[in-house]
């Protein structure tokens, strides 16, 4: 039983279609393995290109799984017509992104008009054992197609 | 003026070295443009390959970037012997990645024995003009090299 | 020079009219110390009744007020007819809270229609000497006063 | 069936007697309701004194509640002779503090002999119906009781 009900009965395919017009999960190698109304998993296989000095996959890759899971959890729930955008994420990596593969799962946690609010979870298969190597909370926003990205009325010179 | 005293002389060459052992800076274009003891400035040219859906770069990249400058930052002050884990890292995305090049900047808060809290950057150049993108505040570890990485006692099943 | 035009030009007055409605404010002896269009200053007195189990101020009490400073530096630049809400912070705690007096500096990083990304920093006085505690990154969010704050649609059950 | 094994069989009077030690939560009103290996609930009653401009209970005391409970959590695991100190933590709100009593949950998600990651979740209990306001990300480190808590080698002045 799906947790939530989805404004757009044609989530599955719009949600897919923007996670497929991204080539940054292209390069990085991570496709969609399940997509729910605000639950998604994305898998990704181990490639030494975006590796850090020990071997483990880089943060920052880690994280970009992570966003993209949360980003597209929320994408599922927004109403036809919406862009997203991601306001802001926090990342706690809990153990080394050592394995053959990484799963990243997230769920909505709180749905809203304009924000939405996920949480995920990112495994790394080793062995055949799953382990749990970063968690995210994140915050996304819905834009309607039509408006241009929120821009700053005057952003503040670095310090 | 320096803000910080580094603990190892070598520090440059140290940093540089660690830098250069990660695929994933070189996969993804990002070089050191600037080493200070406590400061790095790190630069990225823009690639179509890690872009989203809008032609901006994924925020997973710019992550990347911030998390690499606030890493290489920390472990300027680090003494000799040290490797450096990611605890945990906070981004906000303040404006849309769009440029010709990317900098990102990062200066140590708070150096410690043990965790190390530094600030990050991240800047678009977009015809001549810098705009700042995205924040990071994150916290680092040293590690012995030596020491294994901290492995849980036992990680809690996924919810 | 300020930093920002504020679009209310009475935005002094309903700032710390906001900030005087908030008992809490009251509860914990947080008081304005300085009001800037994106920038503001709040002062703190210690109080054994805040501490922690070593005398240090709880890290909830030093959240609360960078809160509040963010909130209120936020709200300083938002057009009349505002209420503001806080979306999300994370907070760095860098150095036991310990002295006499408590600081709390935030200023607006980027400003916008809907979201304003802050920095707080909130500083122990001690001997005379002014040592940072802790810092903060927070999002806020303007709200019309007419609107209810927003509500989820369905809140999924805890896990 | 508990999640984890206390490495200290007296951790239930070890984690109370360090809670009743803290000031602020007398002053707050929040006490534990429940206690496991790994796990903590604390409750407290709502207090106009604790409230914002619109009634709500303010971020800072929901954020209080939620470290505390993210602490006790992780304090459990530790064993004997150790402190504990909030390295830093993430808190997203999610909707109106509003109720007659609050629940601050937190379960250990990664236990470490120098840094645990623990999850709370905060909820508003009104007209019986419980509302969950707010989570919580956060890293918590354990210090032997004979160290002093780590300070900067040299703290960077404020930007």
């Amino acid at each position: 039983m799906p947790l939530f009900d989805p404004k757009n009965p044609d989530f599955r395919a719009i949600a897919a279609d923007t996670f497929d017009r991204q080539p940054a999960m292209r390069t990085l190698g991570i496709s969609i393995a399940r997509l729910e109304p605000g639950e998604v998993e994305l898998s990704m296989a181990y490639s030494p290109d975006f590796t850090q000095q020990n071997g483990f996959v880089h943060a920052g890759v880690i994280t970009a799984g992570l966003d993209n899971a949360c980003g597209i959890a929320a994408f599922t729930l927004m109403p036809p017509g919406s862009d997203i955008l991601t306001v802001e994420f926090k990342t706690n990596l809990l153990a080394p992104a050592k394995g053959e593969r990484f799963v990243f799962r997230a769920t909505v946690l709180r749905p809203g008009r304009t924000l939405t609010v996920c949480e995920g979870r990112a495994y790394a298969e080793h062995d055949g054992i799953e382990t749990l190597v970063a968690t995210m909370t994140g915050t996304l926003m819905a834009l309607s197609r039509r408006e241009p990205p929120p821009s700053s009325d005057r952003v503040r010179a670095p310090a």
